[in-house]
């Protein structure tokens, strides 16, 4: 596998950096080869503006337009082109980062904001009677996997199917699904630590031995089965998805499964 | 009424900028006060690292900890503390910003990540048998509602119920319910504009009528019925919902909402 691991936490001696530490040494022992986007080593910068597209930004800036003319004539940042290169030469994505507020700390939001550029992750494909563009399940990105480590401050039962804070499948749907199925990417189940505000150096043998199993396993785990959009699940252009196509009582995020 | 106005657009001839000049304008008019935090204009950083504590951060740095004794100790930086200011200052708070992969820009996340430190926005009360601190309806900024006011590229369909996106309320819950519930924000249904990659000139008397008719009423709007974490609908510790309290059928975020 050529392995990139996009991680994103400020402190190297967190449970976040021994996780990408332990998926550096493991994946390489193991023959694979392996990058790393280390963003806050990297002091990524988090926010569209319009130094990204250079003197042929237009004024008013605007965001898809002039992201995907800067991405198409190589004059983005050199950050986001390299950025844009680690994810053409990788066939496996790592995301490593710790749960805030709900979703991804703001230095990772930034890189997909950044990166995920117009003509590259959207605005690709042509749209007609049974397309609309290549996406969800098509794209730049497709052939490729990617795979969410996340740390989560607060216990297991709180993101449960009836938890408060909602199902952690529900919570991850937008990254996964809306963020690296839309442009062609397959989503390996998330691997997930609860509780993590209180684990200790005691806890570590068993996150690092479980955190190898899956890691020793990427090639064979089966990506979760989102639906493609442009083979028949869905109306075009509403992109609403057929009636009768879910099991009694679906509803929500989980539509975009199949059974 | 106070209101905040948190703006995340870096282009101030944008629609996202139209949008916060005319609740400017409108609420001001309207005999209100009105401060607003233009997060490009300021130059907002976006991440959290150990400069956000001073020199009081502990090495390894930890987040939590770390910031909340540097907001018991009146050391977070200036930024920050002007922030949580006019938070506790504010009665209602918009925030006005663009959907980017389906959530807010990491300038926004930043702001959010930075501003609610532990002992602020999270950690707060006590536990016991009964209670599980003062989240989810109680908190720092109970007494406070929000409204999001979000401009969403893609059409309506995309974002109904069956809609390939999934649902927007379910989209918009980890902001609503995660990020402005948790520390006791009241939240108002969502001001949502679709479509806006193809919105021109033409559009904007109609967009401009429906925006000033919600925040004229702003003070008489009902607020999503989030169900309160400490008040009998949830087991504590486990923060489950008790069984039997939803309509048939429901499930996923929904189910934190009151029938």
């Amino acid at each position: 596998m050529k392995t990139l691991i996009v991680y994103a936490h400020p402190e190297p001696k967190s449970l976040n950096g021994s996780l990408k530490d332990l998926a550096v040494s493991t994946l390489t022992k193991a023959g694979h080869e392996v990058r790393v986007s280390d963003l806050y080593a990297m002091r990524w910068k988090a926010t569209v503006d319009a130094a990204d597209y250079g003197p042929s930004a237009s004024s008013p800036l605007r965001v898809p337009k002039d992201s995907g003319r800067a991405f198409e004539t190589g004059t983005l940042t050199p950050d986001v082109r390299a950025e844009q290169e680690k994810l053409l030469w990788a066939d496996t994505i790592i995301f490593q980062f710790p749960l805030w507020w709900y979703t991804m700390p703001a230095i990772l939001k930034g890189w997909v904001d950044r990166v995920f550029t117009y003509r590259f992750a959207y605005g690709v494909g042509e749209h007609s009677a049974v397309k609309y563009g290549e996406r969800f399940g098509e794209g730049t990105l497709a052939g490729r996997r990617a795979l969410l480590s996340v740390t989560v401050g607060g216990p297991e039962s709180h993101y449960a199917e009836r938890g408060i804070n909602g199902p952690i499948d529900d919570l991850l749907f937008p990254i996964q699904h809306g963020i690296l199925y839309y442009p062609g990417i397959e989503v390996l189940p998330p691997f997930v630590l609860y509780g993590t505000d209180r684990t200790t150096g005691d806890d570590w043998p068993d996150i690092a031995k479980a955190w190898e199993q899956r890691l020793l396993t990427l090639e064979t785990t089966e990506p979760i089965p989102f639906r493609r959009q442009n083979f028949g699940d869905y109306e075009i252009p509403s992109l609403n998805l057929k009636e009768g196509l879910e099991p009694a009582g679906r509803s929500g995020f989980r539509l975009h499964v199949r059974a």
